[in-house]
């Protein structure tokens, strides 16, 4: 143990790359370290004004705002001018052919108009403040992040990060040296990105605070090959390219390969993380048929963005945008590198020089001390004394003439031992608390109940998501089936399985009904001190195991090592169809030989018996 | 699926408890949700003022400021005060025997000064401002919460979260009813909390933004036994009650069941949580000769507060606060309360009506009526008319004088159904930055090289705790052991290991002293295409498995199912002292029987024998 001999200084604890203290190209901020790589990546929420600068979110973050002249209710612009449209388009029966077209040119262009085309819009439209008809103000910008500052003086302007991503790039050199100086390579952060929305609206898909999960994948410009692109090309579903959007088409099925191969898809390392989007909401329960990728059109994308497509899910709000995966080049790097200084460059070192031609511009020394009277090496008195030069030199800060005879331009062979360049990174982004609203609109359906009186609420969440997977009832109440209900939640406390125990006195279908309703996929019944059964949510098919298999059985079906055919096949499986077969035959059975006092002095087969019963 | 026919609206995921507006005892904040309970529970990091304010987090979470008054650099007044106390009894040998009690008396009453005191100390001592000994100026408290504001008017006052406790508190009711109204139940958050502090120093134990881990336990004031006491009653391990520190006696073993019996800690749950904090430390791979529980002096605890225990750690910073295990009582749900107008409250309900003996005040109507003027029922005209009244009516806002005669005053028998209390909380807190790098510390050593002319670093990290779990080198460099290599490494993901893969040629004691300096616990090498060597950080002792078993083996490590000594009994195993003495032996006879280049024509037999060398 160290902490008698001497510090574990950060240092040494950023040597082997655990720990570093934050934004260290721009100097560093006290108080501020991240983890990583080797340690769990976390990167801090507030973000130095600098950082932010440079990543162009203090100028460009912003959405534009106005304001009810009377109440002083802020609304966006864009937004108000968006619904007037939309109404105007959906109940206007009066409408023009001309001005049908026109509002429909204006909201094509939305994105791309300024902020006086967007205020001279609103004027021409005579919109007015949708609550209480006021005249507006004219739009101007707000930008959407949260300020605070850092430190006592109040001195050093901060911001809560809007997304996680500038915290990757101002790394960029350690986890280059930490991957060997090769590319490529990827960092990944998952955490909370902040935005001071002017009127939040849409449930979830619009909020101030939100869990953003971001990739940032740094490959050489020259090669956006992808090794493993070959494990998605072959996956089909909705893409809806820029051109099909330019001609008023639909989105169409085809196959990521082909995309690639065509050109529609940018790149290969696109095209992988497009890929493992579409598996990664499909296992998660999103339904394929409302999943698309959309391309950007030319005027949404960034001037720099070689493509970018987004994974948009339809929900009752429509299309929403929940995964943006972009080529956003070399901007981030090239923009951290002008404002700290730091190069944040990769070097691909030939296995043998390379001879290049190159253009090679040699000063003519004699005539450039002519021209700098002899400043040009111990220039500094003369300068002083005569106070001007004709071109600018940064060192001395003026401007010299420089003239064909004091320079030889010719070309020249050179051997270059290595290429440096700055990488392009393509960045998938995730919000996750959009694809979490998507989720449970995908997953929800109603049942009627056993009675047929009411209709039943059901999550059908995957077992892998579902945030509880299992809950432990008692079918009556009875202590020694409380005491194995305890010990089944034990086991699965165990096992990492979250779970619920209910062992009340409700009635076992408004237990089912509860627990469905929360899109628990394992209800598992105490019916017996032995055996129990475990009925699956959607089919409402049960089956019967014993106590301590329970929960080796619930965790492979929820690891997604088991499926719940595969499961089926290896115990007693009770199907909710057969089932009501069996109990009508043995009813009658009973009924006829008053087999059925008989059956019940014996509480086990009983109990067994009323398990069956449980729908 | 739903969202074709319409919304699934909060309102109603908030009623199968998915999610719900936050902060809605205040009426809620636009843009900002909770997730939980039956959601993942998220609590936003951005906390509108007037929560905090209840809380009391803005007028008390402050450090007393001095300023440099030439330079403006900032000092917390406490630390400089702490440091000059500390410096004089260390260095200054003139120090006179009443002149080193009056500074021992000022260290031990630091946390009971208030600003003026700090001020007066500081003048009366001559401190100056460390850097410069310029003057200081006077104390002032600062307050440590990163300010901002929500929405565009930028009036609605906020700060990003200190901590996360109070984002628990304000949900209190729709937690306890997920809980079917019952008491004890717990509520956890694990998430970033920020502090603005004036000056971080000490590395990782005073940073601005860290992780936080919570749990709010919610229990009856009248009954604080722990259900799951009994599970850690036996534990012993180093306490350090209040006593002790007051009479200069140092921590002792103590076991934790006689600890709560003897009254020295308060109650049972405050008992189980520090047995479980305990346990969770030393699993991690806390050192426990380095680890104890202090019991917070009278001074240092809030009014409010039964009782405190801090889990501290020693490192080279000395002993640092890690956990707080503190019982708040019911100041937190009241001040909600009080703040919100909603009542945080737990029942009770009786099984039978209890009979109790209350003491009735009754209005004597005819002589209130009186002291009213008839105001009492309908007397707004002649309050209008006269104006003035003798005792506080919250409605009227005036005094009126009650006399003898207004009031029978008697006891009375009446029959309660129930009883209304606000319940205490049981708060353990932890520092999650504080705790990983206090572990780190714990688990570093440093070995000598086989050469022995170094010293190579190593963190012990627990198999569960290690950031990566494995590493997979190849011996040699070769085309078919790659393939293995990749493989393994295919079955460590589908596994859910966190791996690193090194197949460059570098020796292999280099590389296996790259992965001691991560704390990587297994190393697995590639030197047949059949079967591998694994190898454990610590021993240095070796096995040898089939490839198909990799995965397998390790995860059943690093999940803690198995232990080394178990794995070790069931595979060839090969001591790092043993293996000496066998490859000594076997050099000898191969040497001798010129045995050497026979064997090696057999490359699988060869390299097991290589395996066998790796160091």
């Amino acid at each position: 143990m160290l902490s008698l001999t001497g510090k574990l200084s950060t240092t040494f604890l950023n040597g082997v790359c655990f720990t570093k203290q934050s934004f260290k190209i721009y100097n560093g901020y006290s108080g501020f370290y991240d983890y990583g790589p080797s340690g769990c990546a976390i990167i801090p929420c507030v973000t130095p004004e600098v950082v932010l600068k440079a990543s162009g979110h203090v100028e460009k973050l912003t959405d534009q705002m106005v304001k009810d002249e009377k109440t002083g209710t802020f609304y966006r612009a864009d937004q108000l001018l968006k619904d007037f449209c939309n109404e105007k388009l959906r109940e206007d029966v009066r409408l023009s052919l001309e001005q049908a077209a026109e509002l429909r040119r204006t909201l094509a262009m939305m994105d791309d108009l300024s902020v006086e085309e967007l205020g001279a819009k609103i004027k021409e439209y005579g919109i007015t403040a949708p609550d209480t008809k006021n005249p507006l103000s004219d739009p101007y910008p707000f930008n959407l992040m949260f300020q605070t500052s850092v430190g006592p003086s109040g001195l050093t302007a901060a911001y809560v990060r809007p997304e996680t991503a500038p915290g990757i790039f101002v790394n960029f050199k350690d986890l280059y040296y930490n991957n060997g100086n090769k590319l490529p390579f990827a960092a990944a952060q998952i955490g909370q990105a902040f935005r001071n929305e002017i009127s939040p609206r849409q449930g979830f898909s619009r909020v101030r605070e939100f869990t953003l999960a971001e990739i940032e994948h740094f490959v050489d410009p020259k090669d956006k090959s992808h090794p493993k692109f070959s494990e998605v090309k072959n996956l089909e579903f909705l893409m809806f390219p820029r051109e099909e959007q330019m001609s008023a088409q639909s989105a169409k099925k085809i196959r990521l390969g082909e995309a690639v191969s065509r050109g529609i898809v940018n790149n290969e390392t696109i095209g992988y993380f497009i890929g493992r989007v579409y598996l990664f909401l499909s296992r998660l329960g999103i339904d394929q048929d409302h999943l698309r990728f959309r391309q950007h059109l030319a005027n949404e994308m960034a001037h720099y963005a070689a493509d970018c497509w987004d994974a948009e899910i339809e929900c009752s709000y429509g299309w929403i945008e929940c995964v943006g995966i972009a080529d956003r080049s070399a901007y981030d790097l090239r923009a951290h590198t002008e404002k700290s200084g730091v190069a944040l460059v990769a070097q691909e070192k030939f296995s043998e020089p390379r001879e290049v031609e190159k253009l090679v511009i040699a000063p003519v020394k004699k005539e450039l001390g002519l021209a700098f009277k002899g400043k040009a090496l111990g220039m500094k008195a003369t300068l002083e004394s005569k106070g001007e030069v004709e071109f600018y030199v940064r060192k001395l800060g003026k401007n010299v003439c420089i003239k064909k005879n004091m320079l030889l331009i010719s070309k020249e062979k050179k051997k270059e031992f290595q290429r440096v360049f700055t990488p392009s990174v393509i960045e998938p982004s995730s919000g996750i608390d959009r694809i979490i609203y998507c989720l449970c609109e995908h997953c929800f359906y109603r049942r009627p109940s056993k009675a047929g009186d009411e209709q039943l609420n059901v999550f059908r969440f995957p077992p892998l998501v579902a945030p509880i997977k299992c809950t432990v009832f008692t079918l009556v109440q009875n202590q020694q089936y409380e005491e194995v209900a305890k010990v089944i939640s034990e086991s699965l406390s165990v096992a990492g399985i979250s779970h619920k125990i209910d062992i009340t006195g409700a009635s076992i279908g408004k237990r089912y009904a509860r627990t469905d309703e929360l899109g628990v996929p394992c209800a598992i019944t105490v019916d017996s001190t032995s055996s129990v059964t475990i009925r699956e949510r959607d089919s409402k098919d049960q089956m019967r195991v014993h106590v301590d298999d329970v929960a080796s059985i619930v965790k492979a079906l929820t690891d997604g090592q088991r499926t719940w055919e595969d499961v089926w096949a290896s115990y007693p499986h009770h199907s909710f169809f057969n089932f009501y077969i069996i109990i009508f035959v043995l009813l009658i059975i009973m009924l006829v030989s008053k087999f059925f006092i008989f059956l019940f002095c014996f509480q086990d087969i009983a109990s067994d018996f009323l398990g069956f019963l449980i729908i």
